[in-house]
């Protein structure tokens, strides 16, 4: 089949793996479809080496499950290539969500292991939005992630996004720019991310001007005499003998007619270089004229850069950003931890594998971030069964949930849960926050966290502890598997 | 401004930087804005080291400029934020796309310093759509090369595209299973990709089917009721003591009714598991059962495995691929080659830089194919200005563009253009091959290319020359300019 609008005939509905749909049709088949059943979407290991992640995605998952629903032409598509029963065909059809969803709110401060999003419902519909809700969650929470690294390291320092050329397709430049707003960044170049989540968006001009008039000056004196703020780009031919000093003419010839912000570098030494323009800059009477720099810049190079006393004010980043390149997955993952049996009861489950680190901790979760009510620092968290609550103890114990000799006994704390309602069976009952109150949270977030947790290398572990009934019940469960593999006698 | 309808007042018209636009008001207002200008789209080195890349995106450019149009919802959020006058405002309400795009095929064979697509037309319109063609074109070519990779490593065997909970976001999950087909895969996860492109889809179960049915053995025999083709995932608790076990037991309770096409491994050591594995299936009577295999696979690990003896039939590839993990940007950048000047003539511009690789070559061009007659491999490209036309040669001098000693004279040689007429003045005069039409011209092109050109660690360079005319005009070009700054005296 061709589709004559592409747009239209499209729908989210289908973004999801083959195999979540045949699952869907073993269920839906053997009667087991609208059981309840509970998974929990969380990562490995920290991206990019950092103590913490920055939880973001949520916005968009919502706006996905409020739409989601098959179109004729998603269903034609599945009955010509597929070999479902028409009775599954009209399942679809009529298929509307009743989950009920838990989430982290976003610019939240994640950790390895943590339940991010908790999905509960009909075991079906659980089952179908896997894809997309990964899909969203592990790109929107890495670049929020890359985002806070980049501004911690600039220290102060005004941060733009530029990444759209580089970006990986479409999506990614938008809720990529949105990540980066979350993360501290200051404003998007991206002038449709912009428009759709209200980011300062912020360019002036590209070598091209530069080559279209001829020449620096004359590019120069005609952005000027049409544009009130002006960043002049210096290094079309030769940053420090023609680039700067026409941006000096041009802005000695404006005065007052022009915003002269400064001038922005894209290309050679940005240590040598900076320094120069600077003085040149302040030899000219411009000491409050900014220097803009971009070219491959993320959290390492700016850190050097830094450490050479670089004259950069303003960071224009790019590539590495968009993409995450020294890391470009987060690799979150979706498990089924809880399963309503023959008899109505529910059951945790588990995933055992031979790689350790992809044994799931199994029961429905909650996570409590425990601070210190004397140092209003952050001391942990503490994943829980969801009906225990630490609020209701005196000290709490908490212990490494590999290494369980490393512990520690909290007192006078407060215990704050961090998963939060989203929908309750289909129904939307979150309250959304704006975006600035979002990334006003990411950076109060931050702000709680010890600074030995947000050194970009080798920072320490953050504690993220299991209860002592949900590691117990963990254990017990992986023993349980084991015997009942050795007792079926199964074996080569 | 909030949006009510998010999806309905999205549009890509803004899909672009703001500096483009706000260049675009400095051309208007100067009156330059329609003046005919020539940008070319290329990469300044191969990605992942490999010696060649596999053009895509063309056609989701072309869907992308045939509706490029202004929403009233655009122009007010540009009236909101931005100083323009309202003459620019209906300026581009009324824009209309009368562009002239040359550009390779999808599939194509393409190089470092190639033009892939070159943009002719009038200033501004050139200027707003470099962002999207960048965007697309850097992300499909990179992800067609990564695939094109992966296919060379697998050596034949069968490429399954897994990738879209780890993809950047929800158009990398569709547009990267795309561009993994033209690159040589046989089908993706992805329905909603299989639903619009066409292609191949695959996928059976995940963890999730053995736990919510509490056994493998349930969980294989509600799945084989239920699908006839069977490849049972075997690894949730233990591949060759429970899941190769139970996956033989189901298959031979079922007999006839199913296929039973074979196991996916999805954890633990693959080399070793999998000969296991082979064993095990062998000697149940199951010889044709293919070994499926997933698990962070990319060409490195996959062509490590095959030394090893592995034996996986079916390769199933996600992060790895998806997110082009090894080097997730391919960094293609726009840049002005000609422009017309006061008096209606076209000159070729120039960039230069202090990073020498970022010098561009001026002038519009056209990029030829040389094959020898009778080798029928290719003996590199020759990029020309658009006028040379290398047929009417007996023979041809081919050099490298940076190191001119190394040549050699071509003679008996077949030449053929690479960039083809898309768009003439607006028109899409290109007609559109199907995928799979664009899947084997990659194929056939990989097989016009000698070996040495193909390894993936340390190819051999394939010749891309200048003809000698460009060549020189360039040098002349950067001497004019250098003199030009030297003479106006300007220095620090």
């Amino acid at each position: 089949m061709i589709y004559t609008d592409f747009d239209k005939e499209d729908s989210l509905a289908l973004h999801t793996d083959l195999y979540e749909i045949n699952m869907m049709y073993s269920y839906f088949k053997k009667g087991i479809a609208d059981r309840n059943a509970v998974f929990e979407a969380f990562y490995r290991t920290e991206p990019f080496g950092n103590g913490f992640a920055i939880y973001a995605g949520l916005e968009r998952v919502i706006r996905y499950l409020e739409k989601l629903k098959f179109k004729e032409s998603d269903l034609e598509y599945l009955k010509e290539t597929q070999n479902y029963d028409d009775d599954f065909i009209e399942y679809l059809r009529n298929l509307e969500l009743k989950l009920s969803i838990r989430s982290m709110r976003e610019g939240e401060l994640v950790f390895a292991n943590e339940p991010l999003m908790q999905v509960e419902g009909p075991l079906a519909q659980c089952q179908l939005v896997e894809t997309f809700i990964l899909n969203v969650i592990n790109f929107q929470t890495l670049l929020a992630t890359k985002a806070a690294r980049i501004k911690l390291a600039v220290d102060g320092d005004a941060l733009m996004e530029f990444g759209s050329r580089r970006a990986q397709e479409a999506d990614a430049a938008i809720w990529g720019a949105r990540a980066s707003y979350i993360g501290g960044f200051d404003s998007t170049s991206n002038v449709r991310a912009g428009k759709l989540f209200g980011i300062p968006i912020s360019g002036t001009h590209a070598h091209s001007l530069v080559e279209a008039f001829g020449s620096e000056y004359e590019a120069f004196k005609a952005y000027a005499e049409t544009h009130r703020d002006c960043v002049f780009l210096v290094d079309t031919y030769d940053t420090v003998r023609s680039g700067v000093p026409n941006a000096i003419k041009v802005a000695n010839e404006m005065g007052d007619k022009i915003n002269f912000l400064g001038v922005r570098i894209d290309s050679g030494d940005m240590a040598y270089i900076s320094k120069q323009v600077r003085k040149e800059l302040d030899d000219a009477g411009y000491p409050d004229a900014k220097i803009f720099a971009s070219n491959d810049l993320d959290e390492t190079t700016i850190t050097n850069l830094k450490m050479q006393g670089a004259k950069i004010d303003v960071w224009g980043i790019g590539t590495k950003f968009i993409t995450a390149y020294d890391q470009p997955a987060l690799g979150a993952v979706y498990k089924l931890v809880s399963m309503e049996d023959d008899n109505g009861q529910m059951h945790d489950t588990l995933k055992i594998s031979s790689n350790a680190i992809k044994v799931s901790t199994p029961g429905k979760k909650q996570v409590w971030r425990i601070s210190a009510n004397t140092a209003k620092k952050n001391e942990g968290d503490w994943i829980a069964r969801s009906d225990e609550d630490p609020r209701k103890y005196q000290a709490l114990f908490m212990f490494h949930p590999q290494y369980t000799y490393i512990n520690k006994v909290v007192t006078d704390y407060t215990a704050i849960p961090l998963l939060q309602d989203i929908f309750i069976d289909g129904k939307l009952v979150y309250n959304e926050p704006s975006l600035n109150e979002i990334r006003d949270f990411a950076a109060e977030n931050l702000d709680g966290l010890w600074d030995e947790y947000k050194r970009s290398l080798n920072p320490q572990e953050y504690p993220v502890d299991l209860s002592q009934d949900l590691y117990e019940s963990k254990m017990n469960l992986i023993q349980d598997i084991r015997r009942k593999i050795r007792e079926r006698g199964i074996s080569q």
